[in-house]
């Protein structure tokens, strides 16, 4: 007899509503490919080829040499299993110095299967009884909410201002949780030009967020996908690079400075861990237990292919990104300046204007969820992301984040002229929206720059 | 304030008393690079060089022109982030048919960062609560045990005997499960060659556990790394290829066959899942939630290298890997009658003669602990594994695991002739075993040959 499962004995993270939601948008763009995608946050396709790939590797397979390798070791280190934590950790230890003035030993790094899976290591390794919760940003990266369900972690939404997080909110908010019997572990949060919010922190709150976390026994997850991409050269110190006393783990992507296909990301933890036998060993190298058991190791070879383009560089990603952060520069510019031109006489529409990064945040006067989306990839031809997704309550319901990374200038004009037509004509009297008076549009879901 | 945690304050799975174990294994390793190492499992070194890779990349580049992909496609397909259940569906598919005749649709198959992935995937989608409990044989494959342990799922042992799981037992187990309140979903077994014991379970048993694991409500999570590597060519069909009922989720893996350093593996599962309202997905496509929240997708260019092998072989590893098969066979040939030779005249020294796989394992007549394993490796220069290490309990203590896939044989007989010069040094009169009557050497820790 064919085995039948029901979806419901099935664990919830299968159906995890923010999954849901991303796998309707695959959908929805699979019915609509003609439509111009601004929801797609991917980077652009054009930076690398095929072709690259041999180079990287014979630029790493050399760099091994110049460390003194013998054929049959250089062999082995990429064909073979190799160590937890992966063998990037000098060169990324460098890059981070060289880029972002971040000064950590070698051994606090470990190269992952992308962010993704630095999230999951990070949050498995810290929370580790039933009252362990962790704090994250709201609207938050689905990536890591869903990573938090799939090990049943409760995350406790803080809200995120015009400026990124309040420091004095994320206090109060520790500090309930733990009057409340529970112990917050971790803050996650993205500081510069988050997803999906677009916005960054002000340099004088990261540092008061420092002593925040030390205030409250947290740590910080500072996820930066994004930071290399500001739309001017004004430095923007990572917390990372703030942080004095170890109160940062610090989340790592290559899928935008080099190319998501090789599925490399890092996690730097440099905080003491002791075993109380007199022990002591890094946040990274005790976490190396639980990479194990999720993925063994970081494929050798895909990092091999970063590894050589890391090399390539000197290890500054700044120098060897500079075609790409004038790409994205030239596409956010082009999204801000589209917006202003569509909706310049449509004061119920507003949005941010972030530094930098790849997504800006539109409110608009309707509600825009998952059936205004169908209508608009099939009657209007655009393509964009429900702010709802990203937030675990009933948040955002009447915005859309839109992403401008992975396409052309004149697409995204052409979008942003489609969900003009979209904004006008289905925004009918009958929505609240219209009838909202000024005082409404003064707490928009992001920060504010009017339409 | 420098920050310092402390260890008992971290997740359970960071201290994972296996992979304590084995951080011991390597650590021991790593002092005595010059012991022979009976202990390492990996696959042999010689089989690939790097010049492979791209030639690999090639391969698939063009498998893909062949599809129609063009140059635009090919590209974004290796290097953007991809489909989140791989794009190796039909190839594995079809290599599953050619060698294993198993039938599945394409979309059954999931890629994953290898098969370790793949049990923390298959354990974290149908485990959902705190009842919902895994059985699985006893000695383990450790990286089975810590992936349930890092999602806080209980494994239930069932103890294996010479002929691998008696399905007889693994029912019992179940309805005793059962009757204490709790929900045994799967099963984990390896049916080939099975690691640490190398034993094999015998067709008729197959197929008896298939109907108990239909009596029972059980999935069966099969494990087939060694498969292909069996000591003649006789056919042993795996559990899936028996399974008309979609009872059996299949864990594969190319780090045998193929090459590690790719870090990809697969899982078949093709049960239909329903979500109440008539909708029918598979449960690969089901657990896709589950996937990306772990890595969002394996690497595609690793994917693409492992494609690259698959097509230049027309899909049957079996005629890809004759040279790796003969190689084995050899090598464990070598294995037992080294045994033989060394223990001929040793009694209380028996081990168990697998019919093919990387593994054996000697009962010994002392206790094969951690500080035996160290003096070994110093005064005599030979390293193998406590089969404690594979228990959850108390047992293995007098048995040891012995490797014979990644030496040349000239070692293995080497590493062999000192393992028997430390038996004979140690087993003191003091020992326990020593005095052992001939009725205890009838319940060695595996399947019995005699020495």
């Amino acid at each position: 007899m064919a085995t039948l499962l029901a979806r419901e004995d099935l664990h919830t993270s299968v159906s995890d509503p923010a999954s849901a939601s991303m796998n309707f948008l695959n959908e929805v763009s699979a019915r609509f490919p003609d439509a111009v995608s601004l929801a797609a946050g991917r980077p652009h396709d054009g930076f690398h080829t095929t072709d690259d790939l041999d180079r990287y590797l014979r630029s790493y397979l050399t760099h091994l040499e110049g460390l003194g390798l013998d054929a049959e070791q250089r062999q082995r280190q990429l064909l073979q299993y190799g160590r937890t934590n992966g063998h990037l950790g000098a060169l990324i230890a460098r890059m981070l110095r060289l880029d972002e003035g971040i000064e950590v030993p070698e051994r606090a790094v470990m190269v992952t299967t992308g962010a993704q899976e630095a999230m999951v290591i990070a949050l498995r390794g810290l929370c580790a009884g039933p009252g362990d919760v962790v704090l994250a940003v709201e609207p938050c990266y689905v990536g890591f909410t869903g990573a938090a369900r799939l090990l049943g972690i409760e995350v406790v939404p803080v809200p995120e201002t015009a400026d990124g997080l309040d420091p004095e909110t994320v206090l109060a908010v520790a500090r309930a949780v733990r009057a409340g019997g529970r112990r917050p572990r971790a803050l996650y949060l993205v500081p510069n030009f988050a997803n999906p919010s677009g916005v960054s922190m002000p340099v004088a709150a990261r540092r008061r967020l420092l002593d925040v976390a030390a205030e409250a026994d947290l740590l910080l997850l500072e996820d930066d996908p994004y930071g290399l991409f500001g739309l001017d050269d004004e430095p923007r110190p990572t917390l990372k690079a703030l942080d004095t006393d170890q109160r940062v783990v610090y989340l790592g992507s290559f899928a935008k400075s080099c190319f998501p296909g090789a599925r490399i990301g890092f996690l730097v933890a440099d905080q003491v861990v002791m075993d109380g036998q007199g022990g002591r060993a890094l946040l990274a190298e005790e976490l190396s237990t639980v990479k194990s058991l999720l993925t063994v190791n970081t494929s050798p070879i895909a990092q091999a292919l970063v590894g050589g383009f890391l090399v390539e560089s000197g290890c500054s990603l700044r120098t060897a990104v500079t075609g790409k952060i004038r790409f994205y520069r030239r596409n956010l510019r082009t999204l801000l300046a589209a917006l202003e031109h569509s909706f310049a006489d449509e004061p119920r529409v507003r949005w941010n204007a972030p530094d930098g990064g790849f997504f800006a945040v539109v409110d608009v006067p309707l509600t825009a969820d998952e059936s205004l989306l169908e209508i608009s990839g099939r009657d209007y031809g655009v393509l964009w992301t429900p702010m709802s997704f990203f937030h675990g309550g009933d948040g955002g319901r009447r915005a859309l984040r839109l992403s401008c990374s992975a396409l052309e200038p004149e697409q995204i004009e052409e979008g942003v002229r489609r969900l003009a037509r979209l904004v006008r004509e289905r925004a009918e009297p009958s929505d609240p929206g219209l009838a909202a008076a000024p005082a409404d549009r003064g707490a928009p879901a992001a920060t504010t720059v009017a339409g």
